[in-house]
């Protein structure tokens, strides 16, 4: 670094200024401030640029997957650094596509924010996003976006999938008989939560920086699963090739979501309690695991990454533990973790 | 109609409640409401209700766009109907896909309410989607969405086009001695957007919805065409078999649009004066046209629904009206309307 560049910015109009703000920029200046921070993708004939953008759908097919995050319901700026809500919008995404047995491939991405956003902030999402794509699905990358004025910051991705020939696995294709199989934690991403309700905010209850940081470096493993998921993306496309019946991505609990698969396939599921860990409520009713439930032929052998932790019954529609009824119908972050946290 | 239909809902609890809120119910309960208001799509392969939708992708390749609607910056309830939004929000994606010169196939919609939002303005939403798709693309569904809770009400839509097998035509083809073309409206939802902030706003500029429907009533083409445009997205397949050379979407006014066409292909493009209307300011500055712009080979006959405006120059990056520089640089609805509306 030179000594000129050391002046403060107001003194010197060349210097970075790495707090200017969107209200500054042109939405061409923060696009060619963001684009060559992404990734492009394999499959990816035309990137951003242009109206629209094009991709090779090798097989003929692709799989597709949209969902929104905004600031306030689902995350909030004094928890979650810019990194992590560009990393989470990318794999929570990413878990869809490869929840029906498909190779992500592609991200678009419309960001709204204020603009009063620092510029930093929208490149923090810019490097979450790429990061998460070149740790979870190699290949994977971003083709095409864009940038709108808002209050509250709001992510909304759109994800696509390569199936490689074979027939997407569906929530429905379950049947009485099959292993039931689980990869990626479970209850972790609620505890999570739980931990920054309980010990991220100040006495007056509101999100704060400082104390979400320190609990995210003592419980690193919940929190992290929570605020920058790392679902088990290669497992999808394994799951389909072992064979997998059924599959789907674990967004709302294990039992709300064990309850839709066996709903839609006709069956019913029975959990093993001692594969759920220490506390079976937690790893029934924590949300956004990110994980990949999936059902297996009786004979198969679960690919690396699986666990097994229950079977496939014909009493269609219900979810047991052990046999039993369980009474637990979801995990509710703001009740309940005292007791877990032991 | 029996009547104990005509009971009022409070005293009986099984009569229609068409005020129910998203509050009151559950995302899943919603959906059940929407999908089925809402088209498939002929390249369906899975529609709604899984991880993700599947799609055909009949030449091996997809176009992709995204695009964001946000409450206050982008629309303003009293003025649009949630037909409207719905509408408009399908409209503007489709006209990106079709500037590729693809054929729109499909729609992912991702809402983000209020959970004081009345279920009817979430079904409107969708009856504007299915009635735009019905309307301007014939076969084109919505394959896919997201619900989700906000202060403002939130449209984030990605549509799909398929290319039949054609190149996609860029902005960056055209040559000099090119015809210079267009599809659709000029300054229409331009104007139409400053009648609505000149006569659809109270006496202390709050927008009101009786002021809104007046000014509608009496400029129907200018005001139809901001809340709800009808763009030309067959004539971008016609453009494309016809041979044109470079195509976009006119989104920010053509001056401003016709200029990234010119930097993209290198070439100038000089404006017929007297093939832009009466008023040369508002059809060069007026934002959300929504037309195609398009450059065909000296040669070419122009597919119908499109006319001659310019010529294509080797003067770079330059756009010229009648060989003069203009110097409008866009059309600001907040200003300079008295002087259009004569």
């Amino acid at each position: 670094m030179t000594p000129a560049a050391k002046t403060p910015a107001a003194t010197s109009p060349t210097a970075a200024r790495p707090e200017q703000t969107l209200a500054e920029l042109s939405e061409g200046q923060v696009l060619a401030r963001i684009f060559p921070r992404l990734p492009g993708a394999a499959t990816q004939l035309l990137g951003p640029g242009d109206d629209a953008a094009v991709l090779r759908a090798p097989d003929g097919r692709f799989v597709v997957t949209t969902d929104m995050m905004i600031q306030g319901p689902d995350f909030r700026m004094a928890w979650s650094t810019p990194h992590d809500l560009g990393w989470k919008a990318a794999a929570t995404n990413l878990s869809d596509v490869a929840a029906m047995g498909a190779r992500p491939t592609a991200l678009v991405v419309a960001i709204a924010a204020p603009p009063s956003t620092p510029i930093s902030v929208i490149e923090g999402i810019a490097d979450g996003l790429r990061d998460c794509c070149e740790a979870l699905a190699p290949g994977c990358g971003v083709v095409g976006g864009d940038l709108s004025a808002s209050d509250a910051l709001t992510l909304a991705v759109t994800a696509f999938g390569d199936l490689e020939g074979r027939e997407p696995v569906l929530r429905s294709g379950a049947r009485p008989g099959d292993r039931v199989a689980l990869a990626g934690g479970l209850g972790e991403a609620g505890a999570g939560l739980a931990l920054l309700f309980r010990h991220g905010v100040d006495a007056n209850g509101v999100p704060d920086a400082a104390l979400a940081s320190a609990v995210r470096e003592q419980y690193p493993v919940e929190v992290g699963a929570q605020l920058a998921p790392r679902p088990p993306i290669d497992l999808g496309p394994a799951a389909s090739l072992a064979g997998a019946t059924a599959m789907m991505d674990l967004s709302d609990g294990l039992f709300i979501d064990a309850g839709r698969l066996a709903t839609a396939s006709g069956v019913g599921i029975d959990f093993a309690a001692d594969s759920l860990g220490d506390s079976v409520g937690l790893a029934l009713g924590g949300g956004e695991d990110h994980g990949l439930l999936a059902t297996f032929p009786a004979g198969a052998v679960l690919p690396e990454g699986f666990r097994l932790i229950g079977m496939a019954t014909d009493a269609a529609g219900t979810v047991l533990v052990d046999g039993r009824t369980h009474e637990q119908g979801g995990w509710d972050p703001y009740r309940g973790w005292d007791g877990a946290l032991g």
